[in-house]
């Protein structure tokens, strides 16, 4: 039997992404959001919502451009406080100690530390309600050097993504490889 | 060091989700999609990307519907078929055997056994490039009672849903909790 939860957001799994940004005066700041994902391969784009009241939504309306940033669990903390505190009030670099890099591409700053970087040129921004979904296309995506790579893509493995668990409000870990994809579904 | 790896998106991790639609004859349909997440808390609304060659896409515009439909790892094997065939050529409900069940809310079905499902009607359509992106507004949350809560709402480690890994084209299940969000920053 199915019971009616109301009108909400119950999706599983969501992921933790860090958006950074440059503001008016070129600080860089950055912040988590956890409400996005990919939104189309070609162009590559991505896609990610976040509220007016941040201090990021002036800087993403300014500047045209930001940085996914995928944490790893090693930066599990800084990631969270990444969510906790306001760029208005606090330079959250200088707090964390984690390095900001001047992208060459776009008019954003990547996180030194982390091993996945999107270079990101918003093309579209959607007022939906509390959330504002910004969509960027990635104009090329960085990773750590340290990754050992299979083919031309790095090991999930290796990355070690956070896992956002909506109104738990977990992080978790990605776990074990169950199946391939595009394949299994052959045996039904 | 960073190593360029060019406009991709090498995004970690992606959600599992599968569409239900009907079809102009009434026939339900589903399809798996990794391009989408939360993208608004209030009102509350998930976006879903899918190319428009899909069979899903055209039901979505005439209906102005779908269903999420959250896949626990016991159903890999049919949400691997569901984006392994088309609805074209095979009625994959009858395939697989699960039960299509008619929403109240939205002229779309949902899949029973899967234990989170989300009723949507569709408020924005965006073409991005080969994906277009839609836009539903969540009118019902429903899930599988036998789901146990904690507070108002399941626990992710009941719900076992699937994580898919781009490129390497892996599924992954959700490992466990290792912080909780909105407090472990606060060690920084």
């Amino acid at each position: 039997m199915k019971k009616s939860m109301g009108a909400r957001t119950l999706v599983y799994p969501t992921p933790v992404f860090v958006i950074c940004t440059y503001d008016d005066e070129g600080n860089p700041n950055a912040m988590t959001a956890a409400w996005g994902g990919i939104c189309c391969s070609s162009p590559p784009c991505v896609a990610v919502s976040l509220r007016k009241a941040t201090y990021t939504y002036s800087s993403l309306l300014a500047k045209k451009a930001f940085t996914l940033n995928v944490p790893s669990e090693n930066y599990i903390k800084e990631a969270d406080y990444f969510g906790l505190v306001s760029g208005k009030k606090e330079n959250k670099f200088a707090h964390t100690g984690l390095t900001p890099v001047k992208s060459d591409l776009v008019d954003a700053p990547y996180i030194k530390e982390f091993p996945v970087n999107l270079e990101c040129k918003i093309i579209n921004v959607l007022e939906i309600g509390l959330h504002t979904q910004f969509i960027g296309e990635v104009l090329d995506a960085k990773i750590d050097d340290t990754l050992q790579e299979k083919g031309d893509h790095p090991l999930i493995e290796q990355i070690k993504p956070l896992i956002f668990a909506p109104e738990s409000r977990g992080y978790h870990v990605v776990g074990k490889q169950i199946a391939q994809a595009f394949a299994i579904g052959n045996d039904t």
